[in-house]
């Protein structure tokens, strides 16, 4: 998938939302729990409910993990079933990883060649050999942790280096790396004064956006501050889509949220060549 | 596991060496790939043929991953093995996880629940609230990246943080999280001089040392900075043993690996106050 494609879908779609495949078992409606594959039916359930809406389907692969084979079975079902049926959008496997070049390599292979995901989220604590192998894919993505939504995100992340924010450092010392057209940027919507200071360093990249809804970001404030002729804003919610209904019609539940987004990002598209 | 059993266990054996379980379908002997699961197959005869000369085995998650769903049934395959053959090894699920808290209890869950890890390698980018749900298992440990062993240690950890270098500034900070006292540290032998710094901030703690063989470190250097009279070491080593042999005879010559590494690490635990 290129850059030209996902804005593309966005103007078509009037739309940026990603959309957050981080299910919870506890939290998905009971009558669901019956079937062979709760998540894969509760994943399969929402896109279909969801599609038009949004651009981008990013599975945590925490949630996934946390029931070991059957857990790692939902997510390949799921991300063949997106390949297949629905190829349009920008799967997004939030993994974090990160680890020495012949490790990072095969985390690279396990994400878009095994499992055929566009994209992976990257931790940059190893810097450039760890993160360099998931750029020599054509047509694939790593999406770097610059600044994140948490509390811990003021432990280290914003902390001052040679006069300047670690995050800001990172961003700056990562346009340098082999490939770095392929990289796109996590930044925590919660801290939407600095998304301009990031937008400034990277005014033609894509950024990660998680952090609206449950975690209390700002969509006007991050329009606002880092949208781009090109859009260049992927914009997640997990948590208030999925989980809009715990009952049997949580599926229109999770249509009619994602559309209160989508209506609202319509209006930031306005005015944009694209359009 | 409670860090005085894995002293316990070190001084027993006269041996502080862990086995990376990095399987590399490329490299193991071709007659195992005929097998039904050759990665566990592998697994199992470099287990049977080393456990009494180490006292940790790591696998690296990459490396299982990258073969999807069968990829991980292997990992479960050896960590129960692990488990039910040689319980009083310690085991290290090398997954270098990281995430917002909600998504790291996942995480956690994952390792230490549904597959049965004693501890996992963690990220320290997303602060406190990322590490701290690693840290709520009774006997079980989170062993926070500080100092890694790669090249790109330098493009950040190694760079000035309020007069301090960044991996030592995270060393400092992760000693006031709950539970601190169930962190290990990471720690690349290739910087021996760095090592004996981190031990003076960490009198106590065990550190996980990876880059013994085949990424260049130096085993005297590490035990002279960085020994303490409970040890307080896990060297690790992991293509010099399991590749020691391309042949059928690649279980012997893992053995022969692990015994050389053993022999020297007996000769740095004379006079300790365990022997």
């Amino acid at each position: 998938m290129t850059i030209k494609d996902i804005s593309g879908q966005i103007f078509k779609k009037k739309s940026f939302l990603c959309i957050g495949l981080d299910v919870d078992l506890d939290k998905i409606p009971k009558h669901l729990l019956k079937e062979d594959d709760p998540i894969f039916a509760f994943n399969k359930a929402i896109i279909d409910a969801t599609h038009d809406l949004c651009v981008a389907y990013k599975p945590n692969t925490a949630f996934y993990e946390a029931h070991g084979v059957k857990g790692w079975m939902a997510l390949e079902k799921t991300i063949k079933y997106l390949n297949e049926k629905y190829p349009n959008h920008f799967t997004i496997a939030d993994a974090k990883r990160g680890d020495i070049g012949n490790t990072s390599e095969r985390y690279a292979k396990a994400f878009f060649d095994t499992l055929g995901f566009d994209s992976v989220t990257v931790a940059p604590y190893m810097g450039a050999d760890s993160v360099e192998p998931f750029l020599t894919f054509e047509g694939k993505y790593a999406i770097l942790l610059a600044l994140t939504s948490n509390q811990g995100a003021f432990d280290f992340q914003t902390k001052s280096v040679d006069d300047e924010a670690l995050f800001l450092k990172i961003i700056e010392t990562s346009k340098l790396w082999l490939n770095s057209d392929r990289l796109m940027y996590v930044v925590g919507a919660t801290k939407s004064d600095q998304i301009g200071q990031i937008r400034r360093l990277l005014p033609d990249s894509f950024l990660l956006v998680p952090g609206i809804g449950a975690q209390g970001g700002q969509l006007e404030a991050v329009c606002r501050e880092a949208m781009t002729p090109n859009v260049g804003l992927i914009v997640n919610s997990s948590r208030d889509i999925l989980y809009a209904s715990h009952d049997e019609d949580f599926s229109d539940a999770a249509r009619h949220q994602a559309q209160k987004i989508q209506v609202q990002m319509a209006q930031f598209l306005v005015g944009l060549a694209g359009q």
